[in-house]
């Protein structure tokens, strides 16, 4: 039997100390504990399971909850001493979330964890958040910072996003998608702020320079990571009136799974995947890893999925077009079916954890 | 010049590493950043500068939004393998800063960040969450499990709560104080969340047992220091209605300091402090503590303040009295002047931060 020689190793998410599903069977522990429902004169929460978003109805408003942190992307921000594009991302994880529901965000609380507060990294981050509320149209309500050296490396930044459904919208969770409908994909800007525990482990490996750009590439390949996260709430936002629209999918940890946190029994066929952007080929290229992998952990050049009826698609590019989307491109359709696919790689998804 | 015989330190929570003037001083750094203000489509935020919760007018309703994290209490949980505690204290951190502006709370999301996720750790925090949720009448709406090997040690427990103003009732933000008022205090459990970056270090300094009880106590004290935070809730609700409630203060991190966070030019004198429970003068003995730094890192027995006209104060302790606060007791009055005093102990604080 021939020796393989010196085969490469192909790197996994989980490899990289990340592992989803044993994040999924803790969470379920922790979840399965959490049996109290509180009475309706404390505000009804609205079932969502596996959601982007939690949901409670207070008064005549219904509200959606989002939290999110900007994960390991901040260490290569500690690397890079900029803190400007972190500060962007934690209000985009969040008010992306809140879009993949059709909620327009009021605003944003966002947390600060530290081993020691710097005047210097904190008025960047700020700047950052201050770019993504612009962005979003979202207002800072309040946040926390700690001081906590025994607990934490460097900083961790999250943050968590409310939203709401003006006059009378309701949640877009899915229901409505059935076979036939087209599937719209919005570029992402590259990595967003997913996949980094990886990526970084992949840096370390290859000594990679992050202030030299990759073979093909202007920018220096740290500035490419850190690019921040696009922010879909304008997209979304011009697309939750009508009822046309009939789902919604933020591309983010999970990849194109994340497809599949729509609910209805159909199949996900996405056989017109734009380009991949290189930066994700050249990442792939690194860890050797397999498609099937790559899916699953990055977006792979598209951040945001739309998810319309094939009669509204004009109408659906045309308002995207307004709200600074025009990018947007067919990347897919809905079958009747189960499961996420991607036929020209062969790759197929059943569940999203 | 006498040379001091071996002089004992006089530990201040600055020497344990986090300085709160530091913390403030980049925070504002960060809040100078963040000049954007969202159209009023976009919610409409009220302005409440310092105090426990921010606010959001969306439709209707008025909103409060508060995110705390448990702080390095958790440590204290990793060392003894006990999680239930810390699981109620983060519901109890949230819901607590939500009772001090008058709102009711509607939900939690939590966030726990992790180098690996345990089962069995997951599913204590969860029945620890589960009694908080009790306890302050809340849902759990969501949350974010973030495993972060290379950012954090072991794991940290935040969250985020939003509450709501029932049947219009208007945030108790302390405009309504006046020279008379009367300063009811109801007992802390213990430390609460507040202050283990120092005890900590203090434990560690003296080589502490916590299997142990201390002298003169019956529970090891590990066990004792980790009882969970005391939810005020409940006994806030009881008063938001009577518009004879002009404030509240939750005696967290900053001590009787949080007063300050009621902005009325008033003095709070706090010429009644009840007996300080024998817990705290251990820790103060433990590290020299002078008695202007217990009174400002801890809340000395006293978790929640509660000011009231004179007149209401005997309906005002028959409606604790039914909310599960009978042992709120009158600690002081509010004068013409300012800061906050302690005069049997000459202490006193002019600034919140």
């Amino acid at each position: 039997m021939p020796e393989p020689s010196n085969p490469a190793p192909s790197w996994t998410y989980a490899m990289s100390g990340v592992d989803r599903a044993s994040v999924g069977s803790a969470l379920s522990e922790l979840l399965r504990q959490v049996r109290y429902r509180a009475p309706p004169s404390h505000g009804r929460p609205i079932p969502a399971p596996g959601h982007y978003a939690g949901f409670v109805r207070i008064g005549r408003e219904t509200l959606a909850i989002t939290t999110d942190t900007v994960g390991t992307k901040v260490e290569l921000a500690r690397r890079l001493e900029r803190w400007e594009e972190v500060g962007e991302d934690v209000v985009a994880v969040n008010v992306n979330d809140l879009a993949a529901v059709g909620a327009r965000p009021a605003g944003l609380v966002d947390t600060i964890l530290c081993e020691a507060p710097s005047p210097e990294v904190f008025r960047s981050i700020g700047r950052g958040i201050d770019r993504g509320l612009r962005s979003a149209g979202a207002s800072l309500l309040g946040g926390e910072t700690a001081v906590v050296p025994s607990l934490i490396r460097g900083l961790d930044l999250g943050g968590t996003a409310i939203g709401f459904f003006p006059g009378g919208r309701r949640p877009v969770v899915g229901d409505r998608i059935r076979p036939g409908d087209v599937l719209l994909g919005i570029p992402s800007t590259g990595l967003h702020a997913n996949g980094f525990t990886l990526v970084r482990r992949l840096l370390d490996e290859r000594s990679i320079d992050l202030a030299t750009p990759r073979p093909g590439a202007e920018r220096p390949v740290g500035a490419e990571l850190l690019t921040p996260t696009r922010i879909y709430t304008r997209a979304a936002d011009a697309l939750t009136g009508p009822a046309t629209t009939h789902g919604f999918a933020h591309v983010s940890g999970g990849g194109v799974r994340n497809l599949l946190r729509l609910h209805p029994p159909v199949s996900y066929v996405l056989d017109h995947w734009p380009k991949i952007p290189s930066l994700f080929g050249w990442v792939q290229s690194l860890g050797s890893i397999s498609d099937q992998e790559m899916f699953q952990t990055f977006n792979m050049g598209v951040g945001f999925v739309v998810v319309v009826a094939p009669t509204r698609l004009s109408e659906t590019r045309r308002r995207l077009a307004r709200a600074g989307a025009s990018d947007a491109v067919p990347i897919g359709h809905v079958e009747r079916g189960s499961g996420v696919h991607v036929p020209a790689l062969g790759l197929r998804y059943d569940t999203y954890a």
